[in-house]
This record gives C-alpha cells, sequence and structure tokens, in this order.
C-alpha cells in the first residue's frame, strides 16, 4: 500500500491531540509533517503540546511552529474553558520537552515539503487557517501542487447548526476569518467537515473508557486528556464529547463515511456574520454574486458516525 | 368557532395570490386587511393585482398600499422572471379594476387595525418586510398588541439550505434587509417560515390539475396562474412549484403540522450575507454577541408537507 503524505495543521487542543494519535497509528498515512496554530491555546502553548505529543508517542515528524497573530494581527483569547489553561485538559506535563521545532517557519515548511512532494502531500488542517493562507501568499503555485486539503472548520447550515463562537460561526474560521476566506478561493481540492457534521458524531464516556482499557498508552492517554473536555461538554449540556477534529482526519482515510456537496465557498470576514462559512452549491442558480469565479470545494453534509468510531477505535488499538 | 382575524401583508406574486385564496377559503380566518409591498412586482402592480384578486374572488377586506421603496431608499426589481410581468403567471387581467386602495398607508392601515383590535390580529407577511418596520417605527407599541405574525422569509441553513437570491439570502428578507432585522427585533410573537422548510413542500403538475378540476373558479384560476410560474421553476432545474406564501398560512391554521425551534433571529444588512437570517438557538452556550437582548421568536424547521398539501386542497375546495 502506497503512504499518504500529510502535513497536520494543528492547535492541540484535546481533540486536535485525539486527532494526531489517530494520524500516527492509521497504517495508511505517512506523517511528514505538523505545523502548529494558534486556537486552543497561544502559539507557545500549541507548539509546546505537539513537541510534547510528539516525543511522548515517537512521532518522528519534524515539527514547524506558526505565527503568534493571525492576518489581521491580533490574537484571539485561547479556548481554555474547552481545552484546559495547557490546551491538553490540564494533565501533568512535564516542565519541559526535548524536542525543537524546525527552525523554519510553518507556512516556509509547507511550501518547503509540498515543492519537494509534488502532488503527494495532503494537508489535514485542523486549527485556525493562518498557515495555509501564508503559504498560498507566499507561494500561489503551492495550490496546484497539493494532493488535497482536508478542513475541519465553520459550519453550512445542515441540521439548522452553523457555530459555536457565534450563532453563525465556528472558532477555527472564526479565529482568522480573513485567512479563512482566501484558503477556500485557492485553487486547491479542498474538503470541510463543518461543525454540523462534525457534531453529528459524539464519543460517550464508556467508548473512552474502553479505548483506556483496550488502546494502551494512546487509550489511556486519550481518556486523562479528555476528562477535562468532556467535563465542559457536560456544563454546556452536550452528554458526549464532539469529534471535531478526527473527522476531519476519518475524511482522509475514508471518504465513503461522508455525504457531501460541490460548490464555491466564501467566508464573512465583517459584521455580524464574521467567520460564517456559506456555499454556493453547484447546480443551483443564483444571480451574480461575489462567490462566483471561486474555485468549486467539497463540503460534508453528513456523515456515517457508527463507521468514523468503529474506524477511530480500531486504529488507537493498532498501537496496543 | 371564534375566527382569527388576519391581516395579509402580500406582494402577489403567484404563490401570494395561491395564499390569498387559502386565507380566503379558511373558515377560521377573518381577513380584515391586505396590504401590499413591492417584491415580486412594483408597488403598483402588487397593488393593482390584490385589488384584482378582491374583487374578482369577492373578498372584502381593504387593500392598503405600501410603499414604493425598501427603508433604504432603493427599488429592488420585481421578480417577474418567476411571477410573470403582471405578477400574476402573465395570464390575462383586465385593463382597470372598480376597487381603489384605502386612503391610509400600509404601515398606518396596521397601526389603526391592531389598536381597534388589541390582542386580535394575526399579521401574515409574505413579502418585504417594509409595512411591518415602518408601523413598528411609528407605533412601537403595536407590538404588545398584536396576537402573532407569520413571516415568510429567510433561511436557516436547514437541509444546507439558506437562500435563493444569494447562496446565503432570501428574497422577501434580502429586499428590506434592514426592515427584516428591525421587525425580528420586535417585541410581537414572530413565527418564521423559511425557505429551507417551504422548500420542503411542492406541487405537482397532478396536484394543480386535480384542483383545477375539483377547485371551483379559485381552482382553475391557480391552475392558470401557476402555468408560468411552473415553468420558470422547470427552467430552475426543479420539477415541482415550492410552496412559499401559503406555508405561512398552513402555520397559522395548523400550526402542528411543523416543527419549531425557538431563539433570537438577526438579519444581516451588509456585506456578502446580506439578508440572511441567523438565530441562536435557546438553549446553547454562545459568547456575547449582538443577538443578546433581542426577544426570542420561533422558526419552523421541518414540515409534514402531505399534511399541508391536503390542508391547502381540502381549504380550496370549500370555494368550490
Ligand atoms: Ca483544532
Ligand atoms: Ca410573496
Amino acid at each position: 500500500m502506497s503512504k499518504i503524505k500529510v502535513i497536520f495543521d494543528t492547535d492541540p487542543g484535546v481533540d486536535d491531540a485525539m486527532a494526531l494519535l489517530f494520524l500516527h497509528f492509521a497504517p495508511e498515512v505517512d506523517l511528514v509533517g505538523i505545523t502548529t496554530t494558534l486556537g486552543n491555546g497561544s502559539i507557545d502553548t500549541t507548539t509546546r503540546n505537539v513537541l510534547y505529543l510528539t516525543e511522548r508517542f515517537g512521532i518522528d515528524a519534524p515539527v514547524a511552529r506558526g505565527p503568534d497573530t493571525t492576518l489581521l494581527g491580533d490574537a484571539p483569547a485561547p479556548a481554555d474553558f474547552v481545552h484546559g489553561k495547557n490546551g491538553l485538559g490540564d494533565i501533568d506535563l512535564p516542565a519541559t520537552v526535548g524536542r525543537t521545532a524546525d527552525p523554519r517557519p510553518a507556512f516556509q515548511f509547507i511550501i518547503d515539503t509540498v515543492r519537494a512532494n509534488p502532488g503527494e502531500i495532503a494537508i489535514v488542517a485542523v486549527g485556525r487557517m493562518s498557515n495555509l493562507a501564508l503559504a498560498l501568499r507566499a507561494d500561489p503555485e503551492i495550490a496546484g501542487l497539493v494532493k488535497q486539503v482536508v478542513i475541519m472548520g465553520g459550519g453550512f447550515g445542515y441540521f439548522g447548526n452553523l457555530g459555536n463562537v457565534s450563532p453563525a460561526a465556528e472558532a477555527n474560521i472564526h479565529g482568522d476569518a480573513l485567512a479563512a476566506d482566501e484558503v477556500m478561493g485557492g485553487a486547491w481540492p479542498i474538503t470541510v467537515v463543518g461543525l454540523d457534521v462534525t457534531q453529528r458524531t459524539n464519543m460517550t464516556t464508556e467508548f473512552l473508557k474502553a479505548l483506556a482499557d483496550d488502546g494502551g498508552e494512546a487509550g489511556r492517554f486519550i481518556w486523562d486528556i479528555t476528562r477535562f473536555y468532556e467535563d465542559f461538554h457536560h456544563k454546556s449540556g452536550v452528554p458526549n464529547i464532539f469529534v471535531h477534529d478526527s473527522s476531519a482526519v476519518a475524511y482522509l482515510l475514508q471518504p465513503s463515511l461522508f455525504k457531501t456537496r460541490t460548490g464555491a465557498i466564501r467566508v464573512i470576514t465583517e459584521g455580524l456574520a464574521i467567520g460564517q462559512t456559506i456555499q454556493k452549491p453547484d447546480g443551483r442558480g443564483f444571480p451574480p454574486s461575489p462567490w462566483d469565479g471561486r474555485p468549486s470545494q467539497t463540503i460534508c453534509v453528513d456523515v456515517d458516525s457508527e463507521g468514523l468510531r468503529d474506524l477511530y477505535r480500531r486504529t488507537i488499538l493498532r498501537g496496543a
């Protein structure tokens, strides 16, 4: 089996860490790099977390650090009420990490890696879109050299669900809406798994406990980091944790788990709906609009949640 | 049975005419007034059409004319490719109509009628929201005196459907977005039937033919005006006509046909998403946002389409 070369762009984050382990243990994935974004923690926190995770789980992919602000120059507050102050559910972490980051900024690492592997790289982006946008600005031609981009972000209104950080917007896209609009307009083949779909899949305490029992060190680690995250869901009136970032990995590994729709995507960059993702569905007639001339991208509109959970469990158990 | 006193705010429009006949033949409705808006035709066209319809079908409710511009002072082009140049599917219409409009502007007619019938008036609004917004501006207290408001407009993303005049917006709301935002913020109990729900119900050629056969003059009239409208749907790749405005009437008559959700509503008044309706669902946590402090309104999220069609047919056949 020829492996998929993957760059994982991430802001761990509890569900990011779960997704990283999903990629790490997936036999069809060759993880060639990890780039960090601010979001669930500051860029210091998320980069430290990636370095820690790679060290602890023997993941030898290089790690490149993203910028400490969005494309607009601001730095949204970390979502520490969701992921804990340390971004990993406030489990005990060592004071220092031995591994260090690649000297290049994340966007340059992406450009270099794509150019070194033309047509072979899949980017799975589950944080702010800043690194992807900066890479595209610095070297627009990479869009044509990337095999595919899978994004966890946004929301398209399926099941009446557009957002979580506002009634219109999801955190990854809202957190750097300008970057997201540039990325969605890039001439690379994107699939977006929005939270209207990621929130269709949850993991119960029992499911996570079984991972802890059967999944070796990774399973026990997932149990540990999800205690805080699960508590946040409970406080929000949600009985079980949502499976956000791992849904993007699942799309990469087994796209047949998802139903999709194609069409140009715009991201709202100002006003009440800032951060909203809106697709103009292919095949439906509209008057001329700012969606025209943009590439048709794919969004997920539903998922086989049971199949996704099965795939996740099977994959994590490979490491046990 | 005590009847519901209804003001119908409308821009006929083929589906407006179908909805007017639905109200007219509904035994539980006392149609106490009809107000006109621009939209499917100019204000001259829609007002002429209402006067014609009331004369032809013996509807004795007064008719009051709305303004010839939106609250922003513009006048969007009529949707004549949907409803025909005369707004009634380009059927033959008489050169003149005997009936004349009430001397009051529509918003004043609404205020006077609501104040004369405190707590008793239901407003069914299926055009631009201009008249309702002007009434609310001129006499904010009427909000507390209106029994209910049912609006056909907007779209909340259910079934992935946000709009028709843009990927984000539906025509009634898009056509006077400022008015719509003011109306949704009013302290009157609103139910919105958005196009994500109205497009769940269609009427086939066979259904319409059966109305023509069994529904007397009204049934034959509906058949005649829907020829152009059906043709528009076919040209758009839609096999059967959508039931937009009559869905609002159906909610008034039999709300149990619908599933609903509550929460504050904002309308986007600028930018790419202008005209989009966004609800902040009650019971879900969000950071502070411009939805806060607004009244909780009701939106429809699904419909029993078969039940709606049955109700429509039964009602029209009462006039046969
Ligand atoms: Ca993330
Ligand atoms: Ca209408």
